[in-house]
């Protein structure tokens, strides 16, 4: 949907609710992709959204309910009765409503499953005991699986039952005598192939699956490199319990970038879709803090050399040009390698060459960029001596923060710690430090040596 | 494929060229997938690269060649000659072919185009006319397209006869009388329906579908919108023209994450696989040398304070973590708004609503960092009013940073320049100036008006 359409669409509900309309509203989203109706919702004021949710058909709801951002979708199932939530998930998809769940307390959403029907209970609490971010919290339990001694046409039959159960089937799995995932069939081959074959003649043995425990990071890589548009999710044992599509596998994508933004800056990932200003500034402030107190014992450095700075206030003035060098630097560095691990392009069989790498490269730019400072100072100052120590001061930090930036990452990783801290306050305030002991220490031994 | 197995298969393929066993080399490409081999070659010298490439067979070599991240591709096609490389590429989808080509320089390919024969050269013309991030630079030709006057058993004909041809089927499009796209069927449908069914009766007429020159980040927008498998792409006149699938758009998404990286630290998002420094180099130097002017500017700028300076010579301690603040709260409001552009989450309707809800966090976290800074700096100095002052100048520049970060974002968008840019250099170069500014004019008033 356009941005114009977006704004009409806008306007038509806004007009419904205020003459409390709920024939037009049904109406309205009735029209337009759920996905584009959960966007206009999340435009809306908090006593809107609740007169939607509180008229809207269940199906309906649920559908757009699902797409919307998790901050407004806790805000309106706040403001719902469990009897009401309880009715929308039921016509929801068992993954899509174990997501809805998920976002409520643990005591809540007990309650809702106990309203829920038998069936859809069950279905739910097999999917909410696996970790949020696990191949077992991403599938759902929309597949067609059948036994290997089916025929193509056997296999049609079943896929004829589950038509309007099973969404998006593009492949059919199959389960050995013991139910345990044995192989794989393409419609396409279903489709061309004739009908009183052998499923086990036309499988392919060699089913990419995943235990239900994997972590979601490492199920999108293996979707990214093979190509996949689902994947089967097995237990200990190879019996098949779920699937996940490619689809979840996107939203993987994107929530992990979002991590990674997150410990880069300390801004919240998902914030975007958060209206409560305490609670972003409550997320925000940490980092913030972490950099005012790593600011505190840059002072504190920079106190050390007070006799220095008396010396030559002017020196104090490329105090912050020397911290940005050392700053910029380890961070393109660190970007650089975190990104490289999050896409699995940087291995660990490769590190020494990557930090050797990144050596070069801090060598160059840090010429550069302190030969640049160094002649300007030297200029400024009208002493190309000292000039030439802020120089070498320039080229020392840039390597420093070079070789920081890049091996941080690795040492993070070994530890068992997302990688992406390394771009965050931790290490640029190590920098700053490092930055600034190497610039003041170098011109006080110099200004020493020559007094 | 395991770090473990990845080193073993390193090991025999070492083992292999250097008894330069071409058959055994072709073994073990037999027994992986072609992106577990591309990694491990990324990982090989480039003379080994080479010998690997002339020995291979033509398919194999191919299929790995187009895995290959593209700073490592380039180096070994240098390698290659023509001929080699023209037989290679032939053996190739069209779009990765095109691909491949799109790496070479005009020239050189339009020389490899004339050895390859007549039908993969004119395909491959039709696919390299399109911009690189355009849907056409992105679509296949692999697709199965049925006339609407078509039963269900005519369609399984047709898809028995491409089989081949088109690895990834999931649906089949409709073309009305004059070719122009119609429908869509999914190959469920097909499996289920009665094969005298005409199609008209059991296609979608809704089919979503793009334009040739849509940008490729709004396709993926519309595909994360609609969890779409694949997807047409047509000319202006609605004539089919090719096939987007969701492995393109996954690697959409990872190469728009790498460029907003590459904006935000000026380090290129795919230099992970670049072996030069020198190229490293190049790419990151520009921001660095940008970072270096602004941190000379506000030398400028501090130099004019020079007096305020030297009578309270701590107030230099502080320039530092003033700085950080400003910069750490500009690029945290930046990321966030970025990003949500990139998502589609922050659409234009509610810039107000955005910045003002950046104001209020911005003043939270103000008063929480200015606050903490005034104090550490009164008691430091034993004077609590210089205290207050450098409080209030922590405020407003976290105000003034938390406003130019996110409102720099959606000045750039509505200049069609990308908001990425505004987590960059510049902005974080404008807030320190500015904060500097208010910080030590701030300080200078107070000053000024006790002595």
């Amino acid at each position: 949907m356009h941005m114009t359409d977006k704004k009409f669409v806008f306007k038509r509900i806004r007009g419904a609710i205020h003459q409390q309309d709920a024939g037009a509203l049904a109406g309205i989203f009735d029209e337009y992709p759920s996905a584009d109706m959960a966007d206009v919702i999340e435009h809306l004021e908090p006593d809107e959204r609740f007169f939607i949710f509180s008229v809207l058909p269940a199906e309906a709801a649920g559908e757009v309910l699902k797409e919307i951002e998790s901050p407004v979708q806790k805000q309106i199932l706040a403001g719902l009765d469990n009897q009401l939530v309880s009715v929308i998930i039921t016509q929801l998809d068992a993954d899509d409503a174990a997501d809805i769940l998920g976002n409520l307390s643990e005591e809540r959403a007990e309650d809702i499953l106990e309203m829920s029907g038998p069936d859809v209970s069950r279905e739910l609490e097999k999917l909410l005991q696996y970790g949020k971010e696990t191949a077992g919290g991403i599938m759902d339990l929309e597949y067609v699986a059948i036994p290997e001694t089916s025929t193509v046409g056997e296999v049609i039959d079943v896929i004829r039952e589950k038509k309007h159960q099973v969404k998006n089937l593009y492949h059919v799995w199959v389960l050995d005598h013991l139910d345990r995932l044995s192989g794989v069939v393409s419609l396409k081959d279903l489709l061309t192939e004739a009908l009183g074959r052998k499923i086990t003649d036309i499988m392919n043995p060699e089913v990419i699956s995943v235990p239900a425990g994997q972590d979601q990071e490492e199920v999108a890589r293996l979707f990214k490199k093979h190509d996949l548009v689902n994947m089967p999710v097995v237990d200990d044992g190879g019996l098949l319990l779920g699937r996940i599509t490619h689809d979840d596998i996107i939203d993987v994508i994107e929530k992990e970038v979002d991590e990674d933004l997150s410990l880069m800056t300390g801004a919240m990932g998902h914030e975007i879709a958060e209206e409560s200003f305490l609670k972003i500034s409550r997320a925000r402030l940490p980092w913030l803090i972490t950099g005012v107190a790593g600011g505190i014992v840059a002072a504190v450095v920079i106190n050390q050399f007070e006799t220095t700075l008396e010396e030559i206030i002017a020196l104090s003035f490329f105090l912050p040009v020397i911290m940005g060098m050392g700053g910029n630097t380890g961070t393109q560095a660190a970007t650089i390698v975190v990104r490289g691990m999050a896409t699995g392009d940087v291995s660990l069989v490769n590190i020494r060459k990557r930090l050797w790498l990144e050596m070069k490269v801090a060598f160059i730019n840090g010429i550069a960029c302190g030969g640049l400072l160094g002649l300007i100072v030297g200029w400024w100052l009208s002493d190309y001596a000292l000039g030439s120590i802020v120089a070498l001061a320039g080229v020392l930090v840039v390597i420093n923060s070079g070789f920081t930036g890049s091996a941080v990452p690795f040492v993070l990783n070994k530890c068992g710690i997302d990688p992406a801290l390394a771009t965050g306050p931790f290490i640029t305030t190590l920098n700053d430090i490092l930055g600034l002991l190497i610039y003041l220490g170098l011109v006080t031994l110099f200004l020493g040596s020559t007094i």
